[in-house]
């Protein structure tokens, strides 16, 4: 196990260092050398710039520097490391201390063997392939629900043509289910003109960003640590990503005092503060906000004039019985704060959930308090590209409005639901022990969400061979894990953290018959580590 | 009919001049107003500037400009006028002088009555619901070829879980059969890593208009007519449109004299010229290009270091004997020209060709000739949304792929694809004929794609009425011929064209026992509108 540090040097990968960093983000850095195999012609170096070329060389220093600056931690450097160790191991057995490589980088549950929910996928392909609902032979292999429900849904498409551009919203009728969906969910009205169908939920972040980002003055308060897609976009689009740490000695807890702090600090340094971006069950942090700290935050942004940015992607990952989700629309309008007082975007996606359906890329945002002429520009951006998914709008419609107690489906459904999300309750439990019991490392809870986020009191010694390597402690430790177990985690500096402090993030998704093997990798792993590197 | 001036006048929509114009687009204005019903609460007018706030209000002052600056013409005013009078219509039935809305302003085949391909679709739903697959009832209500096709598309998902995320670039094993596709369309070889699944072609335009784009110094040539997405997404990431004329005496030849003039002109205004987009077959002007106009892009593009955008998501439509479509790589790999010579993006789409499965937002860009280190940079952009729907993937392997003479579903698959290709030939010319029919119109021929692109000479006294209502000429004449007829176009001020001329884009996709009632509602909208304004 001791070999593990070598290894990890001879897996080392030439680094640039970039210079065009965030405020407050720890960078692991970004290689993607070992993604696709570079043709050929690649080697020769130079491209675009033959002869008389008139425009500059393709080059790092030529592209847009916003793209340069920007990173996405998920899919980085250990993601493609394992990749890289994952087609060694297929092409030479035997050539790592594992046989396989263990993925919890990632929340896609279904790459891990999580079944789709039966239901939901008997109406997608009856959707998809209409004259099966027609013959009454084909009809009989599916649930009389699921029938129904296919019928119902291609009744909203005119002639049945899933097959078509639909309203850049989304097609009306399933607007109207997800609103009555939301509804049901929070005892307040919702309004399916308030809806945006969008494939998964990235594109809206993309829009709102869009939307209020007009130059590096522009800044946006996200949590710390934070899923990076947000400073990613903020980064892309040319804003100033505005930290606000989570507090982890409270549980990720989310203080009002240090959004407060945090806002007249960016003020000072000439910051117009747009909007604040709450991730709730957080990722990758996993905690549950309560409901009288969403009453503060709505009370904030509503004195601050803030645009409230709800990620709310994991409203079904509850794991702990004293919480509970509360969508920040319910939260507000059980202020009576209306249309009038705040403007808030909530975000839903299908690819979470007990669904996981990631693949499909469904999801929406519900968009209040905004006026017509802003939502004529949100409109307009969201117009560009069409519109989403008609299968992914299917599935966002059936999520929101799975099958009652009455239909045929609910007791698989419900068996399918409910087993899917105990696991997970009992996955997230097991791990959060096992990283406790590990020397210098905490762990919260996961409240909800499918994430761990340990803190690891790293020796000095380690960091000092991090640093050698010319790499962030925490993602040291990351490519470490990975060489020397198979482990795929993501290093904290892909999420920010406090300065000085370093995590991983874990998911909760591998399955209950892969957790004994982690856990005893991990926990030797683990020791080897401290027993090579303890001050 | 001649109310039509008086209901157009009635129909007119309080307007915003925009002052960001960009350089060549003559504007329609682009409001939405009557897309959504407003909440109640809206009409308060004050939103997120309550009490002490400290950001600015939202308002258009406020917002991106770049995002105010944008159009999208297609979805535009027109269309939103249309949405309007179909709920008029079906509110209240007789209220307008036609009893239906004939939709020609969209290039979405299905939403006018195509029909999907039944392998495609078969396909499709056995992906979805495997367990169809896997028992031996069901299976034998698909064709046999479906079923190999379905088993051999999940075994490239490990565990058939079609519910995951894929890698950014699309599912490996679907690359490699597009891959496949392009070598037997071309002749030469493809990389499946070249290969970017996106969801539809739109994400790819912004993808390759982020990544070059640093400031309104960088400018991408683009044909003037054209799709409204390049310059849109021009303007939404911050750089100029520098146009090139297509001509239209020459059938909308692109004359490289022209490329040449129009790169000299915009480098002596300071700007760098860093792409070239050409759409072909063309949108909205229907050509097909000659290989050996080809051939002379690919040489100034290689020769002045510009990317070469090719958008040939309409590569299945050419509708005429003597012209046949070449992809940009073919050409370039003719001319012995590889990756170390020409910077190219080759852009497809399964919304297009006889498959117009535009719901299904599935889409490819193919990528020769960057360097490694500008891959990662493009791959680094595309993760940040993960990857796209795995439907749409599988479709985009499909088209590339369709069934071979061998297959069972062949003959079906055969006669569907002829039907509908043939059927939107007939269209085409009909529609061709009838315009160059009309009193001061001329229409070149659709040799491909799905629109034709009329150029109209209206009457002083037309475009003074125009002028009176605030309206660009052709934008009225649109308007005028939906409010009297009910059919759909759009304004040819939407796409671009030479200052002064006026044209209005007309899909050739209303299915053929519709054309008659077009060609005569048009026909005597026409006469009255002329008698109405003659000068």
């Amino acid at each position: 196990m001791r070999r593990f540090v070598a290894h990890s040097a001879r897996n080392l990968i030439t680094r640039r260092r970039n210079n065009l960093t965030t405020c407050v983000l720890q960078h692991c850095t970004f290689p993607l050398r070992f993604l696709t195999t570079a043709s050929p012609g690649y080697l020769s170096g130079h491209v675009a710039s033959a002869g008389s070329a008139s425009a500059p060389p393709l080059t790092l220093d030529t592209i847009n520097p916003k793209v340069l600056k920007c990173e996405y931690a998920v899919l980085g450097e250990t993601f493609i490391l394992a990749q890289r160790l994952q087609q060694e191991l297929k092409e030479n057995p035997g050539s790592h201390p594992f046989d396989e490589l263990l993925y919890c980088n990632i929340g896609s549950p279904h790459s891990l063997g999580q079944q789709p929910i039966t239901f939901f996928r008997e109406v997608l392909a009856l959707c998809d392939h209409p004259v099966m609902l027609d013959r009454a032979e084909t009809r009989g292999y599916f649930s009389a629900d699921a029938v129904k429900r296919a019928f119902q849904i291609l009744n909203h498409f005119p002639g049945r043509a899933t097959g078509a551009y639909s309203h850049t919203q989304g097609i009306k009728g399933l607007r109207d289910t997800i609103a009555s969906g939301i509804e049901a969910r929070d005892g307040y009205p919702a309004d399916p003109n308030d809806i945006f169908l969008t494939d998964g939920a990235s594109p809206a972040v993309h829009i709102i960003m869009q939307l209020l980002i007009r130059s590096e003055k522009d800044g946006i308060l996200c949590p710390i640590p934070q899923y990076p897609l947000y400073s990613g976009s903020i980064t892309l689009h040319g804003g100033s990503l505005v930290p606000y740490y989570l507090d982890e000695d409270t549980g990720w807890g989310l203080e009002i005092s240090e959004l407060k702090n945090q806002l007249e600090t960016a003020k000072s340094k000439g910051i117009t503060v747009r909007a604040l971006v709450v991730i709730n069950p957080g990722n990758p942090t996993g905690q549950v906000l309560s409901e009288s700290n969403q009453q503060e935050i709505v009370e904030f942004c509503k004195n601050e004039g803030l645009v409230l940015l709800a990620d709310e992607v994991y409203q079904e990952n509850v794991y702990v019985p004293d919480k509970q989700f509360h969508s920040f629309k319910k939260v507000s309008q059980s202020m009576e704060y209306g249309e009038e007082d705040i403007s808030l975007v909530s975000l839903q996606s299908v690819s979470k959930g007990y669904y996981g359906e990631c693949g499909k890329r469904g999801g929406y945002m519900e968009v209040t308090g905004f006026s017509p002429e802003i939502r004529e520009q949100i409109y307009k951006v969201a117009s560009m590209d069409t519109c989403s998914n008609i299968s992914g709008q299917i599935l966002a419609s059936l999520v929101m409005n799975p099958p009652k107690v009455d239909d045929e489906s609910y007791e698989s459904y419900s068996a399918e639901k409910d087993a899917i999300l105990s696991s997970l309750a009992r996955r997230a439990k097991t791990l959060e022990d096992v990283f406790n019991s590990l020397e210098g490392v905490t762990c919260n809870r996961a409240e909800g969400a499918m994430y761990l986020f340990p803190r690891i009191e790293l020796p000095k010694k380690a960091t000092e061979a991090a640093k050698a390597v010319n790499t962030a402690p925490d993602a040291f430790y990351a490519r470490c894990l990975l060489n020397a177990t198979g482990i795929v985690v993501v290093p904290g500096c892909g999420f920010g953290q406090v300065p000085g402090q370093w995590h991983f993030r874990c998911t909760i998704l591998p399955q209950e018959d892969k957790i004994p093997t982690i856990v005893s990798r991990l926990t030797e792993f683990h020791k080897a580590f401290m027993d090579e590197f303890r001050d």
